[in-house]
């Protein structure tokens, strides 16, 4: 097979709020090759991934995606590495590129899949999928009784595990964040797996870090997500070193392998969470997997928008036994629902499983799709390089 | 003053080659507050960098770079940290942001130096410039006989030092690369400066990189640059402990502070090459500068681009009298000569002298820029985000 088509789609909810909440917008990658097709996904940003893409070539290490993959042969799963491989080398002075790539490296993955009649896990080399025990993925409530009742809920629910992230944490005093651990524990109840997400809040004071670190001990909060910037290798390292039996976790910042790597070489984790869609696709994803697990880190998947992200980000890890956390976001805009057929959603005893279908097991839905597609369309020197492609054209 | 406009402009050459020379387009970029008017300009991709000034918000930490910029107080140099600060945070999830950031803080340090009656290195805290020794920055030959040619024509030129790199070098054999070696040496004679760059043509292939040492080494190359991508810092040290009195310098990849600090804490370079039109503009250029000269590791800029750029990269290490070779392109295309009145050159002892005038002393050349414009034009659901702005308005 060759690769005929690459088509990207900007999906948007009609207004997007200045809230820490990935699920607003979305870029929907269609990938053709013979009489297959396969879907992906770039996490954020739309615009700037579509203009990476189709834009004008600035010379041979500043190439446009498109250049590298268009017309590619696509037969097996070193065919994807190959081409992902091209994309970094053809595109290296792009720095966007890794998270467009992405969604075409997933893109690749699902159709793949699909063609062989495999669930992506198993061409990855995993004999079985394990099933994942999902937390929860919600932002913290302004104040702390809508934390309370946010953690209440997502127990009745039958989660077994939350994450509390952003919002007001970690932006005023320590006593206020104390209080929001509180209401999220008590919330959740004493069994419940408590994980919190600083959001990169303090960039790089481990001071400010350092002063939360017993009220994160005190309500037992299993880790602590992106105190720093993930460049910040040092000051994670510090902290780690202090944090008692709460576990650092970062990684999502992560748009190559060797930043992953440095991190699991120097930034102490002990839990590394990587989005499929901003690292390079699930290519990329499980050399982390691979390495992690060899290391003795957690791998956990970061996603905060569609199932058919969350399916991209199960797949890299999905054999990996000893991993049973995975992120499960549950206050996905409309748009991120509309936008798949299919909806992974935990069982009877609060597991999800990666499905076991062809490829990644999401079918897209293209009627609840349409409304939320933004038109699109970029000129430069006379030429239209980009327009929003027929959703429907078969 | 507040920051009233930020305007993009898309120039490139008529037709762009397939080949390393990062002078075929450019992203000049004017920021405008109160009565004064700076310049900068942003590493390569322009249309990927004019789509993350202005693209839609995906969500609190994905927003547009313009968002943290336009209507920003600008009074002295805190208020351009604090302006980077703010994109970095509220563009955290924008992959492109730091390119972009970097032709606005550039822009933001010619006006303020405008404004004040101060070169940029004054503002810097340098009490004075040193002269740098240039070398002269070009491709490979095809043939060792074309390398020959540029490495003679480059010291009847005058100059002192020249930097060999991209092209064939890499690509096929040891004894090939030995060849390029020898006729660059040849044609510089054996007191010329040779410095090699490998312009990541090995990726992470420490057994490819380590044959051609003892090449350089034979030609007394005082540098190999890039052998390998940014993030491999482990193969970087590896290699360095067995390079001999070939040093290593590496850098130009990195696209904020913490990517040039894990290279030097953990890389073995001997030179570290920043570009201030991808890390983040002459604010973190300056940050690593100071890192750098703290542990005994030498700065050099890195710029292939136009003399508006070259100042830019020169004034983050114009104090810094130990450090002093500076690259200098010298294969200009027509477009990267067009675009400045002032122009950098050697003085007679080959010695190329910081400009001694307000901001970055270098005075754009609108009507020269004029036929190189290229018209750029973005619109997201019915909305026009960009049209190439009126570069003479006044």
């Amino acid at each position: 097979m060759r690769i005929d088509s690459i088509d990207f789609f900007y999906l948007a909810m009609p207004e997007i709020l200045d809230i820490g909440d990935g699920s607003q917008d979305a870029l929907l990658v269609r990938v053709r090759a013979g009489d297959e097709v396969g879907w992906g996904e770039c996490e954020a940003a739309p615009l700037v991934s579509i203009a990476s893409l189709v834009c004008p070539m600035s010379h041979s290490a500043c190439k446009p995606v498109a250049a590298s993959v268009l017309g590619q042969s696509l037969d097996d799963i070193a065919d994807i590495r190959r081409i992902g491989d091209l994309v970094r080398a053809q595109s290296l002075d792009l720095l966007q590129a890794d998270h467009t790539l992405s969604g075409i490296d997933i893109a690749l993955w699902d159709l793949l899949g699909r063609r062989l009649h495999e669930p992506v896990w198993k061409l990855l080399g995993y004999p079985r999928a394990y099933p994942k025990t999902p937390y929860a993925s919600v932002l913290f409530g302004d104040a702390p009784e809508a934390t309370f009742e946010k953690a209440r809920s997502i127990r009745a629910r039958g989660f077994r595990a939350a994450k509390f992230g952003w919002g007001p944490f970690g932006q005023s005093t320590v006593a206020a964040d104390e209080a929001q651990l509180q209401a999220a524990r008590e919330g959740l109840g004493d069994d419940g797996l408590l994980l919190v997400d600083a959001g990169t809040v303090w960039n790089t004071n481990v001071a400010a870090a350092r002063a939360r670190l017993p009220a994160l001990n005190a309500v037992r909060a299993t880790w602590l997500e992106e105190p720093f910037v993930s460049g910040a290798l040092g000051e994670y390292h510090t902290l780690a070193s202090e944090s008692g039996s709460v576990g650092l976790a970062g990684g999502e910042g992560c748009h190559n392998f060797h930043m992953a790597k440095q991190m699991l070489d120097h930034a102490g984790l002990k839990f590394v969470q990587i989005d499929a869609g901003r690292i390079g696709g699930i290519t990329i994803s499980k050399d982390v997997a691979d390495l992690a697990s060899g290391r003795g880190v957690t791998y956990v998947n970061h996603t905060f928008t569609s199932n058919l992200a969350l399916s991209a980000s199960l797949q890299p890890f999905a054999g990996l036994e000893a991993d049973t956390i995975c992120e499960y976001p549950t206050e996905l805009k409309s748009l991120a629902v509309a936008m798949t057929k299919t909806h992974l959603a935990p069982d009877s005893n609060g597991l999800l499983h990666v499905p076991d279908a062809p490829g990644l097991g999401i079918d897209p839905d293209l009627d609840g799709i349409r409304p939320y597609l933004v038109d699109t369309e970029i000129r430069v020197g006379g030429r239209l390089l980009y327009q929003t492609p027929d959703l429907f054209a078969s």
